[in-house]
């Protein structure tokens, strides 16, 4: 019932029954045409067998269920498929593979597609960062430490922020997506024993025909790629999850300062304006650290099969991968189309009278009255501010010792979010810069 | 294509899309009963509100892809049931109610019927558990700590220790099954504004109808009731995989002491005997931490309803049950007939030449030697023993200061395993006793 | 550097190195007298060894040194144990004993007390709860969903939530407290072999001594009680981290509803009103699903004892303990002086101009109206409020279909808050009545 | 008690509260000195500042408690070394910094250190995998899968597998540690505005002095670097678990093939060989999912400062640091003299008569009688074999069928692990080839 909100529609194809079929038949097709090429299967039985290996020729629910007596769909999947294919090509299936051959190829398959399909999305989600950092390079806006009002910064800093995050998660899911996402293929123990001396021209052939890398070893009980495949998502959710919450945040009725371009509505309440996609990016992202918990916690894998721990990987992975898809596409939409409230991030600048500006304000008196004494002078005027309900300049206007060195225009510069900004702008240029340089690579 | 190894057919059918439309439904049909009784609405709507809550009458797949632009499929269903019904009735559908009363009443409406099977197979795991105690009381079997041979015990000592933790795995479900499943009734802002005083009748019209809990108040943000469930489900599952990790460890080949009925082959691997589903039961249990975890993340829900965090418990609910579901009912069924080699039991106890059985030598020629002298003694003699690859047996026969305080048949009993099991015997008739006071209750 | 703020002083003593080490001295000498009043070995050795069994007499940082060597800090603590009593005492020390028996009673007699401590903060919270439920019980209070103002309630049906979800962890920690926190001891077997047919009986003399229940079987490899210790401590850390989020989204400088008496403050930023206590409630019980997560995954235990799974729970259970018992205090202190600001309650309540009166005010006109009519009429009068930036009263007040109903009196009564609150008085006082109910028993 | 088994020396006291008071300080000079270069302050008072940044002019222990007070220990540690300046300075100690930068600085100092140890310790334990891969490249040994056997494998071969999946989790760590520990230097809201222009000069100069990398933006609430950190170390410790896992197994008392050379004994059980190292990098490293789990779940944090996420980092990132320091050492003494009993390899290589050579022995067939008619023959003589208690060589000895094709002299080689090892020797080369690689750059 849920399963559209926390997934698209490409990730919950490739990673369904039918996607894993799909993939296992892949594999044995392109096994067939590798051992082909190594002159361990006859060429023609090679045709045959990827001839077969074709979906829709195969009942993917009647493999799913026989492969719960055996703890792997792949005993089924080679027995329908020997079926299919010509008595002298059967001999010729599945040659000198095992189940888990079968399944990890499957699984880097489906990630491969999933994970491109999230790169994509990303760096189009990076994009609208950029684009908003760009255009609000200037637009102040109160920053929060602990949910309470700290200093002026601006809007275009925060994308910037945001940008940044998702650089990096990018950046650390294209290096996995590159050089760990490999075919497996070892046979029952590992050593290929009965392809001889073929075995590793075999598995050579095999990764080049799947576009997979081609591993040092089989990798059947080093379960690294799959812990990095794990992280990576995980630091690529997390930084959806980042802005997802800040637009929660600043979409809250008291402040109103961003909110999404379709929000969720409800008749009986028509003030109501739920942020729906950031809503579903983090109950989506809430579900990753688990996840990747299963997934490390499975490391452990005796000897050259694990009995239970490997088959623990199955489900979490797939889930993994519609996650970090769903909340992926949804982060570009909602970004593409982000309502970016000004006037009310300009109104709440002002709304505690100035006091988020009173350590520039002090800043300002400090050459001529002392350190010390300006921060004393200027957090008195703060507490008087805020006792009697007035502003901090009103306070800095009428105080003698403050108007002896500051003139009424530079109090109001001193009161001015635009005043104190540092390095802001500097700070975006700075991953503007950054990240067209890794666009560029 | 994995989903039959980590599922039942019941949790899944509970579990899916139209198992959820159904509760929602169930929840709608007597929502309007219940407001109904309570005077709040006609009957006749009610009537005709119940009779078209029947989950043939919608189309599920297109209330899930509707669902995720408002983060709920309440408010497709609800708009489905409104144009099915008469005009008359229209307005009186759903009446009160907010997305939450229904999806989380749904949730619990699974979770009932889940937890039942759940604890109909553990219920039968456990007898089968203390069925084995009772046969294997006296079964000489070697305990073994970190893996190591340790001292002797018996089969039926194990197998107490399985039914002593499924006796409290299901005293913890049972406690959660009937007093914490409870019906969700608030409206939107959790005070039922909308039926005036007619509130806390219609709750507990609702929950009388649906055979759920009343709660003191509605729990919209109060997640006490899921974190419950969730940890009376992870203690289960690791009861469980507790049992599994013992079966796959005697069954391994070189221990050969238990084997599943129905084992796993290989064609091409005569010898192998997979314990299937053991292995299952733990690939399934060792996905369990990580959704408890994640269930009690979401446990921090802001003000009347969470962004984010309420909705991230939907799907990984769901899957708790269903593996909950599996492990107990693979556990059940692989329990009923474990294979018990009584023989290999005994051969690996005389692994070590009876070096298990130092501490009990010792023992015997404690009184006449002194405690300090006899242990000095019996340590020697098994290191000759390791030494030389003779049996302890042999040694203690051979030593003259031993045989000056026992007599022959004295050392052979002292080296018998049957001579040392303390109170194993006492501990397997507690533990049956206290299952069989249990199930009195 | 930071364990003051995620401990107490007492959970840090109890789970500290010396902690540990005095309770596995109480289990010595328990043990010690437990065997003499079985018989087992001479009162003058058991009071020699209980008059031994003081910290001050050990090495503690020795001991851990030692630990690392065989896993356990058994060995070194029994190995100075038997050096310091006589000569004639040191056979009858840890007789019939494993490393395990010390270690798991150990880490029950800390839980217990640092339970103890647990249970008596969270009583204190839930008295505070209950007392602002009591006060507010009619303050009006907007109440949101997906933090965006929803419908009016009132800050004591918040509060009754609160005290619900407290009172329920109260409830099943108590029930972890006494019956789930039991001695172990059965030797290096479980058989407890090397004390005959004494060994039940000494084990229910130890239970007694140590007033920890006497369980059915020695329960080395069945952590169900871990797990379920585990589960009460999450989900009582789950019921603060909600409220500690609410009073950090009150807090909130556009909210300012709710206030910390001692928020953190800031020199340079004198506006700043840290919520402290709350931040550091999230911040510790964030940290608790990982923990109850990681204890639930060592529940798979091999054989008679585990190799690491067991030895990975003794770090966890004392962070987790230190965590529990850190936001109880800071949860029970913060509850005790909450700032509630009830003007700005009223003041946010007011800042749609009425729209979240909407479902009332078309309630009002039902009757005359008819459903739809009353429902769409006021949808667009609402429509009108936002885009002219008038108040609803304002445009009922305004609308000729509308006065044709209502009275301008009852135009005001309909966008008054406190006429549309429901149950939420009713609901208060349920949970107050279940609350003192509790208290009873 | 437990603090010695799962930490290093280093790894304790980088992490402890004197260990993070001295990286605080070490910030808090360097700053001092990047601002005197950058002219923001005298260069007198940056060098003041330094001289007075030494821990031991510091109590510790008072500035945690006082830590706990304001969510920080920068405040009591800058008014403190406050103290501790001359007058003059005094204004210009932590000048433009939050309390953010100096802890998520000080984070990065401390995980550089630890994994500068953790890296060489991991190298030295690749190193030793490298040279059993080699010495063993011809050992043979029974595969297993599920923990059946399974087919002939090498030890070598296994060994080649550790050490892959050991220089991968070193490839990732190395990466995060020369890219991704950065310094953290924002100010209060990010922006440096109290350094007007001056911000980013000295960002880069306090890197520098630090030996840290520099950001491209301050990172307060982008935790991809924690996030990544994290993931670096649950890959590197899954890798280690794998092979203490492998250990355990292989050291079973049934099996006997490995022995750590300084095993746990037992007086009372002198046939126990604890593999205590093994064991407690199990314990440690299954605490590691649950960590990197919690660090994950902190990612959204709010605005500029997170209200508890941020603050929840801390003590796990610590003990994610001590166990991955503790595992790392670990393995490598124990993997530096491991035992390695190539007498039992072969031993249990025989345990079912050759049954695991039936694969190759058909394979010999069926030239000569066609592949399936081969494969049934030798099942037929498999089931025979295990019927009648024989091994597998002696029924094809037997067997006319199979000794008109095959002399006895190629029936023994048909049954010999060494004639079926395909291409175990080319993988451990292919490994150490690759290992060589990765050390040259």
């Amino acid at each position: 019932m849920f399963g559209a909100m926390f997934s698209t529609s490409l990730a919950t194809a490739r990673t369904s029954r039918e996607g894993w079929l799909r993939s296992m038949l892949d594999f044995e097709a392109a096994l067939a045409g590798a051992e082909a090429d190594a002159g361990v299967i006859p060429r023609r039985a090679a045709e045959d067998i990827a001839a077969n290996c074709r979906a829709e020729l195969f009942d993917a629910e009647s493999i799913e269920q026989r492969a719960a007596s055996s703890a792997t769909p792949v005993i089924a999947l080679v027995a329908d498929l020997g079926s299919l294919v010509a008595p002298d090509s059967r001999p010729h299936v599945h040659r000198g593979a095992t189940s888990q051959d079968v399944v990890d190829t499957a699984a880097m398959l489906i990630a491969r597609d999933v994970l491109d399909a999230v790169l994509a999305d990303l760096r189009e989600a990076a994009e609208h960062c950029a684009r908003l950092a760009r255009e609000h390079r200037e637009t102040p806006l109160i920053a929060r430490s602990l949910l309470q009002q700290a200093l002026p910064s601006t809007f275009g800093l925060r994308c910037a922020g945001w940008l940044t995050a998702l650089d990096e998660a990018i950046a650390a899911l294209r290096r996995v997506r590159e050089r760990r996402l490999a075919v497996q293929f070892g046979g029952a123990a590992g050593t290929l024993a009965s392809l001889g001396a073929e075995g590793p021209r075999v598995l050579a052939a095999l990764a080049a025909r799947l576009d997979l890398a081609e591993p040092v070893l089989p990798w059947h009980t080093d379960r690294t790629r799959i812990a990095e495949l794990g992280g990576a998502l995980g630091a690529a959710s997390g930084a959806l999850s980042k802005i997802a919450l800040d637009v929660q945040l600043h979409a809250q009725t008291e402040v109103g300062e961003l909110a999404e371009a379709a929000p969720g509505g409800s008749s009986a309440m028509p003030h109501k304006q739920n942020p729906v996609s950031s809503v579903l990016i983090t109950a989506g992202t809430d579900r990753v650290p688990g996840l990747v918990s299963t997934l490390l916690s499975a490391m452990p894998q005796a000897y050259e099969r694990a009995a239970g721990a490997w088959q623990s990987e199955w489900e979490p992975l797939g889930e993994l991968l519609r996650l970090a898809a769903s909340a992926s596409a949804r982060a570009r939409a909602m970004l593409a189309d982000l309502r970016v409230r000004t006037d009310r991030m300009t109104a709440n600048l002002e709304l505690t009278g100035g006091l988020v500006l009173a350590e520039n304000a002090a800043g300002k008196l400090m050459a001529a009255m002392g350190r010390d004494a300006a921060q004393q002078l200027v957090a008195e005027l703060c507490r008087k501010a805020v006792r009697e309900g007035t502003a901090l300049r009103t306070e800095l206007l009428a105080e003698p010792q403050v108007r002896s060195v500051l003139s009424e225009a530079e109090v109001h510069q001193a009161t001015d979010p635009a005043d104190y900004l540092g390095a802001a702008g500097d700070f975006v240029d700075r991953a503007l810069a950054a990240h067209a340089e890794r666009e560029d690579c």
